[in-house]
């Protein structure tokens, strides 16, 4: 049963969930495009390739996995930032170049969107540090192995993989009987005499403990161990915190959810709480600056267990080489607290409500009231401005699939994720499912254009433009009145039309009290989402959430003293 | 003398002709910025890295060199596709990097904007294939050295370099008593034996033959020869030629010019001179493909000599280490010619007639026609599209400076470097010099909103947006009809108006047939160019210049016999 390889390579894509690929044409990578629709893939066509590797990270955070397409060289170049990102926050994006034949790369051709060296490995080599494998499909001889191999590191790992496809390679034939065993995406069991050892340690250090609690973060939901999460949670009712890049994580609902902490950034009932724990479970910990507002977070002291995706700690020491599945499950079945003395009492958490007498948009007042606003399943997503800070005020209802970029923080990433988010939740046939993006100005001036994407594949987010002129997150770092951070004021409103929408296939609104605001939030129509909605939403300049001014004054505590 | 090591770097970057500084503000670039003004340099501002690259890109081909300056991991690699282009291009770019402190790099701190993996050393890794020198700042006490090699090294190879300052580093005090003497930006002399050598052979050559002619390709401007280039021609009275690259390079109303050359691309009496040449000069050659219509031109053969920046061959001897500069010089203050019996004759290069009948713009009428709206000293920008082979049709008038990336060929690129150019001719005082972009409808939406930069720099391009449903190159490479060559139709005349330019300080034309065009062109008011225009140019779907189908139906022609 001879396939072409690009055949063979979409259905793999298609096997493992991927419906759309996001990506720009190039001339390198057209003649593969063809051969989408027969693998049942639907080809985005983004506006240019950096949007499209946002996408393809906003797709996979909602499907699990995703795929871009560029080009050689300039395509894959202008991808790179994105794709560096998911690296980072542990994204697992497959991404393909189109790259020149490997004739012409054996002959060392100058070809356009090459160096004019004949060199054809300086790209690939740049990916190299941002990928966790590279596939290079020079011969049909070894295609299949290649692509499965690469395609399930990504998925393992959890990180973006990097496929090459020369042109003459698009159309070779090889061995199709492959496809009827689908990749094997299991995580290989850990050593089972280690594991239990580990799991020894840590119910006796449980059991031991007067009030243990359990901190999600961010590497729980990208390593895919959420399920176990909530049994944990369950089983031992323990109080479960989350870190903002766990947020979203937990069913914020459940009776022992206590809230969110990041050291000075938190509130006090909850830093009291953890920080006087005597023993925090942190699972999947990522530790950087914006994660632990500034480093202020105390959780890596010895009444600590961190929960990785390749090892697990215990107080002070490491054990190497098991993946946290198999320990937290063992756990739950394993874990009885019935005897022992854990008494941490959880106050039921509450939206701080954030008054204040002046008519205007205040930051602290409008996140508190945005949890009124979110309903279950919703999708949120949030830029790396004040957005970014202001979500830690809010409660989240069930189901609420929250993406953000804490670590790597690339700002206008939200515009290019809205629209991969909003598919990925299509794709699913979820269509009731809301997609809802809150961005800056500045921000959202960089990769504004993803609307163009989000209008023609007929998307239905709705964008909240927080306009307070610039980049007001810079300004509480430095040069409050600077004039390098202020930015062109655009007619936010005007851009869906400019765009090229349809009279009726969209709605716009001005927004500049909190009345109006208020108004809008109860809107039946504008809560239904049944067509694209953009909110220019006025804030004051030099206001930022609580959160954000915290966070800020600890790093430049942290940098004064380093002087 | 102390100098804050911020004021040394941009001062000297003011002593070396930059005016203004492109890039975005990042937290890691931010107390820099504050050192700008001091040093006489203003910020631009831009909407995002990549196309600050672009623009610095434009800046340096009108000015002679740039910088743009942007904020670690992040932002720089937003940016790295402009500078890859550069660097193969042989563009000078200072690229200056906000990083974070030396003392977090040193404790490997899980900062923002990183891996998340305590390296910062990853990305300035990637930069260092496309980057003729890297200059890392983290240590006062070589802080001046460093950056005046690192800047040297930026002219004398006309190559982006990179300089990393870390933000403890800006304020960091040295010696200032250095910059009373300017950076020496003058290439070395060439080893006089040699060079006498090399001279004495070409001398030969030239004398021996019947029919030499000169040939002008992309690095002669590069590397600053186009002096020398005009005094050979003076001398000699030889004829000369441009390749694509080095379109723009000489003037085209000189007599002893002869038109563009690239193989089957060319006009048949270009190529028919060209091809029967006995010795062809080449000034600055690069042989990439879209350069010489798919590989086709014939300049290499053994009757050529070629003049490099590090090198020059004469026939099948190469003379290793030798600048062309040197050679150029020595040949014209004592070639003599009056003897030889040089007999190429020229017509009088006239721009082909390309009349249809329909009212239609088709490209071949329209680029004939674009002659005749040129002027002398504009600044024409063309994309990577139909425009960049539209272009070979036209007649230059005196001082035009044409640019284009045929060899990296990055889509959208010319709208960043449209802003650039522009403001390049504003520093330098010319005010009245025009600057004139000719992009496709799909390259213009990748980059667009750096038009929102010219606004509010307040510059005065005329922009041709030209308008055919799609990547019309890629149709004639393949896909003619497939979808992911479509776009989403804009309304392109209202893009300024979103992006909130005052009403009365642009124009925008929307044009659609033959007459149309030929009325705007004779418009006394558009010509002037003293307010922003933008002209939706729409031009049939499937209509290309035939330089374009001629280059790729040679490139299909030479893959399939490699199939």
């Amino acid at each position: 049963m001879p396939v072409n390889i690009a055949d063979y390579l979409f259905t793999r894509l298609h096997q493992i969930g991927i419906r759309s690929v996001h990506g720009v044409p190039g001339d390198f990578n057209l003649v593969a495009l063809d051969y989408l629709p027969n693998a049942g893939l639907k080809w985005v066509g983004n506006v240019n390739e950096l949007n499209a590797g946002y996408a393809a990270d906003g797709y996979a955070r909602v499907n699990g996995i995703s795929a871009v397409m560029t080009t050689f060289g300039v395509g894959e170049l202008s991808a790179i930032n994105a794709i560096a990102g998911a690296y980072a926050e542990n994204i697992p994006i497959i991404h393909i170049v189109g790259t020149p034949s490997t004739i012409s790369k054996q002959e060392e051709l100058l070809l356009h969107h090459s160096l004019g060296d004949g060199k054809f490995n300086v790209f690939s080599g740049m990916y190299k540090r941002i990928s966790c494998a590279i596939g290079e499909i020079h011969d049909p001889y070894n295609a299949a192995s290649v692509i499965d191999h690469t395609l399930r590191q990504c998925w393992l790992k959890s990180r973006p993989v990097y496929i090459s496809l020369p042109t003459d390679m698009v159309q070779k034939k090889i061995e199709g009987e492959y496809l009827k065993v689908p990749i094997d995406l299991n995580h290989p069991d850990n050593d089972a005499a280690k594991e239990d050892h580990v799991v020894g340690v840590i119910l006796r250090n449980l059991t031991a403990a007067k009030n243990p609690i359990i901190l999600v973060d961010g590497f729980a939901s990208r390593h895919r161990v959420l399920e176990e999460v909530h049994s944990l949670i369950d089983k031992t009712k323990l109080p479960v915190f989350v870190t903002p890049m766990g947020k979203g994580a937990v069913d914020e609902t459940h009776e022992n959810y206590g809230g969110l902490y990041a050291g000075v950034g938190s509130h006090p009932e909850v830093q009291g709480l953890v920080e006087s724990s005597d023993l925090i479970l942190t699972i999947g910990p990522i530790r950087c600056d914006l994660n632990t507002a500034g480093f202020s977070s105390k959780t890596c002291h010895l009444d600590a267990i961190d929960f990785h995706s390749t090892h697990v700690t215990v107080r002070d020491s490491e054990y190497l080489g098991i993946h946290m599945r198999g320990v937290l499950r063992k756990i739950i079945k394993q874990i009885d607290l019935s005897k022992s003395q854990t008494n941490t009492k959880l106050t039921p958490r509450r939206v701080r409500e954030n008054r204040d007498s002046s008519s205007a948009i205040t930051q602290d007042w409008f996140w508190s009231i945005v949890s009124r606003f979110l309903r279950d399943n919703d999708i949120v997503i949030t830029d790396a401005g004040t957005a970014n800070f202001g979500i830690w005020e809010t409660k989240f209802p069930k189901g609420v699939n929250a993406l953000s970029q804490v670590l790597w923080g690339s700002i206008g990433y939200s515009v290019g994720a809205c629209q991969g988010a909003a598919l990925a939740a299509r794709d699913a046939g979820d269509d009731d499912r809301r997609t809802i993006l809150f961005v800056g100005d500045g921000s959202f001036q960089l990769a504004c254009q993803e609307v163009s994407t989000i209008i023609r594949l007929g998307l239905k987010p709705i964008i909240f433009v927080i306009c307070n002129d610039g980049y007001t997150v810079e300004r509480l770092i430095h040069g409050m009145d600077a004039d390098y951070n202020d930015i062109q004021p655009w007619l936010f409103t005007e851009v869906i039309r400019t765009f090229g929408a349809a009279e009726g296939s969209y709605k716009t609104y001005k927004v500049k009290t909190k009345e109006e605001i208020s108004t809008l939030f109860e809107d039946k129509v504008f809560n239904t989402c049944n067509i694209l909605q953009l909110v220019e939403l006025h804030m004051p300049k030099y206001d930022a959430p609580n959160a954000l001014k915290m966070t800020f004054e600890e790093i430049a505590r942290r940098n004064s003293r380093n002087k």
